[in-house]
């Protein structure tokens, strides 16, 4: 049979992906057009009425003075800006060479907590620079009554890593709690098994959201902190979470940390849609 | 800035939309070339790795003998197929407008469970034949130990109606308890609060899902419930659902549901993604 292409209103282009299941609506602005507002962002990241997504990244000009030509222009869910997302960015990477606008290899793009490199091959995983994690005092978390001794790991945002012995039985759906004392403004709290050696698997309660299926600074802290549970500042390992793997790698002062990146659709957001949520 | 357009690989073209928050992907394919695995709908519902939603729909070539051009190819989430879905068919008739695959007015289209007509205008609501609504015995479902009677409804599928005096405070995270003599295939369950004359608002709980935002043939069998316990046979009803309102009316052997359908975006799919989920 023969029919014509379909013509819908050209609307506002859009992509969606994730990292381990971490996802996102991308917005190609290369012109800095898009008046993104945050009825916007909450519209198009409810999981029934618009496309759905944890966040919206609008890939946007570098504002004047950066030594980025693009950024990474990051709002959560709810609207609310973010600095920075291990995940997000090494889509946003991804994104940048799928479309032609980096060759792959080292892609440089600005984000609110500065200037990132990612590594980005013509296929499979990024790689994206996270800067450094830095450890502090140990404090603990209590899931269910029950206490859980952890190193509070600094990536930028505060974690807590907690060593464990399963984590099959943990209940997640409530909040732990933690010594406010030391997590002044709340903490992201991770709880670890050993695999085997540079080898674990995690499980986190994110800070403000609840569980989720990766968090990419909570996948660094990890590493960080059972490198020096062995006695060792640098090193590679290899961290399993919800949504798949990823290998962190953790130098001195800095951390890389590498997995899948995957754009699964783009085209446009239908016009109406985009005016009536304005 | 000066940048090329994206040149992402050529994909699967697709769209995403919803009926009162019951949302779907929608696949054009008026050549009938797709051949779409339950892995594929899987993975495309998948709300974090995939597009997202509670079901796909393939626009295909309706079979031989058929009196109209396309199918509505409905599957569930799960990879399963099933018969007609009234938010569904209110998106389909909606993207076939505004795709420009037919005019604004009466469509026809066919489905597994017979050809509908829908009537599409050039924007806003659009109606649905839904097909007779038949009345049966009066039966109860259980609540957390609390009993509330209803009347089974029969519109191609099984549904018990059941009024009662709120429905902020009912659980319906789990399964209701039902007559399983009455419902050997299991029940869609209505519960329903009168709001006014002809105005109703339910909740629902669909067999084999769960609560959902939204149930099409529900809303027919509230509203043919609701007619005969006045003691009418036909008129017209406002449904609100916890994703919108519908309009319902009884007819004389067939049913018209009226409601939202909405295309939020369109575009295609990553061809890698299609591939590796076949």
């Amino acid at each position: 049979m023969t029919i014509a292409d379909p013509v819908l209103s050209p609307g506002v282009p859009f992509a969606k992906g994730h990292g381990t299941e971490n996802d996102f609506v991308l917005l190609p602005d290369p012109d800095g057009v898009l008046d993104l507002t945050p009825t916007q962002v909450r519209a198009l990241c409810d999981r029934h009425a618009g496309i759905g997504a944890d966040g919206v990244i609008r890939i946007a000009p570098a504002p004047a003075g950066s030594d980025a030509f693009l950024i990474m222009d990051y709002r959560k869910a709810d609207g609310s800006y973010a600095e920075m997302c291990g995940n997000g960015a090494r889509l946003f990477g991804r994104y940048l060479v799928d479309a032609g606008w980096a060759p792959p290899g080292r892609v440089m793009f600005a984000t609110r907590g500065g200037t990132r490199t990612a590594e980005v091959p013509a296929a499979g995983d990024v790689t994206i620079e996270m800067g450094p994690a830095t450890l502090g005092v140990t404090s603990s978390a209590h899931v269910a009554g029950r206490e859980f001794v952890g190193v509070a790991v600094d990536v930028g945002n505060p974690h807590l890593v907690c060593v464990t012995d399963d984590l099959t039985t943990l209940d997640l759906t409530v909040q732990p709690e933690f010594d406010s004392e030391v997590f002044s403004n709340g903490v992201n709290i991770e709880f670890v098994v050993v695999l085997g050696p540079d080898n674990v698997a995690m499980r986190v309660h994110e800070r403000g959201v609840g569980e989720t299926r990766s968090c990419g600074t909570g996948t660094v802290a990890v590493a960080a902190a059972h490198l020096a549970a062995e006695g060792r500042s640098t090193g590679t390992v290899t961290v399993r979470v919800p949504g798949g793997t990823v290998g962190v790698t953790i130098t001195d002062g800095d951390s890389l940390l590498t997995g899948p990146a995957v754009v699964v659709a783009s085209g446009t957001i239908d016009r109406d849609f985009w005016e009536r949520h304005r």
